[in-house]
């Protein structure tokens, strides 16, 4: 059995093989530019590379539900070329096998939560903190869905006395993303998050937010884990930080799991979401 | 076939008998004063009115985790004598018939998802918004838990600006419940809600804090529709105000269904804590 994974980002699309292990024997990296061109290289590769199923993770938003005639499209993303893209209708035409369709923070969480740092529990949530903020809910062993996936990059926070940064959303006058976000960052010093000094004080309120939004994660799905990934997470400074806000908040209201062990780093690092195609791409054999 | 329920509040317990249909065939109301008292007269009850299986939905916290040794008590209650409590255990003592427990909020979450005012949806959150705030979700028509229910009362909140209300909960600087629940509205005005002029400044405070609590509640679960209910709720003229603030706040990021139908008054009014206990005996009875 060899499995076939697609973690399609809005920059790049990772295409790749492996075993229902998670193990990867092959990986290509393709820019994200047009459909056309994309697509034709996503198909070219699994022409060469022949798989028996393959667990695709796609930047969104996207319709996941089976019953809305936009299942298995991305919807309205700004992205010129990509909006209204029936993504899984075109890959149905180019490869004959059972297909697995979600978002790329659904895949990352699945891959997390199968063979990474929250196999041994049955859910979690995983965050990515990057370019911007996306989260994959697992319940039970599978992925969290309701009329549609969630959008937690977007939720309300409580703005910081003293905070008057813009939020950096153009849609909302608070959120997760817009105050905490890489691009976030760069608005708030100038630089990019990489070439900010570890204890420069923009840290501090980056994981204050970080936190806020754990709270909010805790009270509303009540995790076994939360996984923090992303470029803004890099900065390893930032859990410590993170794991005394959240405390410090949510003060003793609910008996939650040991810090160290509850708010933690991705156990796959970068390869979660590939690691999670595969073992999707298994669970639609399975399915099918 | 004749079934039981029991809504078990920090102030009263009702217990009822009805049919698979909600029917409610007769019930009582019993004040909830120590576990010796109070479970008595339950046990009474049921030996009066003898029923082939039971729906409990009860004040929490609660061990909602069949794996947790505390699974079927209420936990850590500040509530004297109920704290630790074995209720599950107890009843099983007393009644031979198949149970079902959870929380009361998800008990109501039940009776509204299959019966009340989001029957035809698959996924549903009930919020009661009284004495405290509680709510219940729906997900796929199954009532969701994590590693144990949620408390969506303590989620965190932006704080308007010129607000200076000091956050009426004994945890938390601000969340959802101390800034918006019946007693934050007594303490903000000096009066009881129900005294309080239907124009008054006050709610529409409150129905800000309640519309970023939905906003939230829809990047998180992504809902077909959120059922607002409990003693604050009574004031109808919150519905437009919480549904205008709300399109505000979401700013057209998703699409969410017609306001109207998404954002709406319980469909059973006070009985969705009862009815939801008669279809969750009904639930216990098929699984047993």
């Amino acid at each position: 059995m060899i499995l076939g994974a697609i973690e399609a980002g809005g920059t790049k699309f990772v295409c790749a093989t492996g075993d229902e292990t998670g193990n990867v024997f092959d990986r290509v990296s393709i820019p994200t530019t047009t459909p056309a061109e994309t697509m034709a290289a996503v198909d070219a590769y699994f022409k060469a590379h022949p798989v028996d199923a393959i667990g695709i993770g796609s930047f969104g938003p996207i319709g996941v539900n089976p019953d809305d005639p936009k299942y298995g499209y991305i919807t309205t993303t700004p992205k010129p070329g990509w909006g209204d893209f029936d993504f899984l209708g075109h890959l149905k035409q180019h490869v004959d096998v059972p297909l697995y369709w979600t978002t790329d923070v659904n895949e990352a969480a699945y891959g997390e939560a199968e063979i990474g740092i929250a196999k041994d529990v049955p859910n979690s949530i995983y965050v990515t903190i990057g370019t911007g903020v996306g989260a994959g809910v697992i319940s039970h062993n599978e992925i969290f869905n309701g009329r549609t996936h969630t959008e937690l990059g977007h939720m309300r926070l409580n703005r910081l006395p003293g905070d008057d940064f813009e939020n950096n959303c153009p849609y909302h006058d608070i959120c997760l993303e817009g105050m905490a976000a890489g691009p976030a960052v760069g608005k708030r010093t100038g630089k990019a998050g990489k070439d900010v000094a570890e204890d420069d004080p923009v840290w501090a309120t980056v994981a204050d937010y970080i936190a806020q939004a754990c709270v909010n994660l805790t009270v509303s799905f009540a995790p076994d884990t939360i996984i923090l990934n992303g470029g803004v997470m890099k900065q390893k400074q930032l859990f410590p930080i993170i794991r005394e806000k959240f405390a410090a908040y949510l003060n003793g209201y609910e008996e939650v799991p040991a810090l160290d062990q509850y708010i933690v780093p991705a156990g796959l690092g970068d390869n979660s979401g590939v690691v999670g195609g595969l073992l999707l791409a298994k669970l639609a054999l399975s399915e099918a």
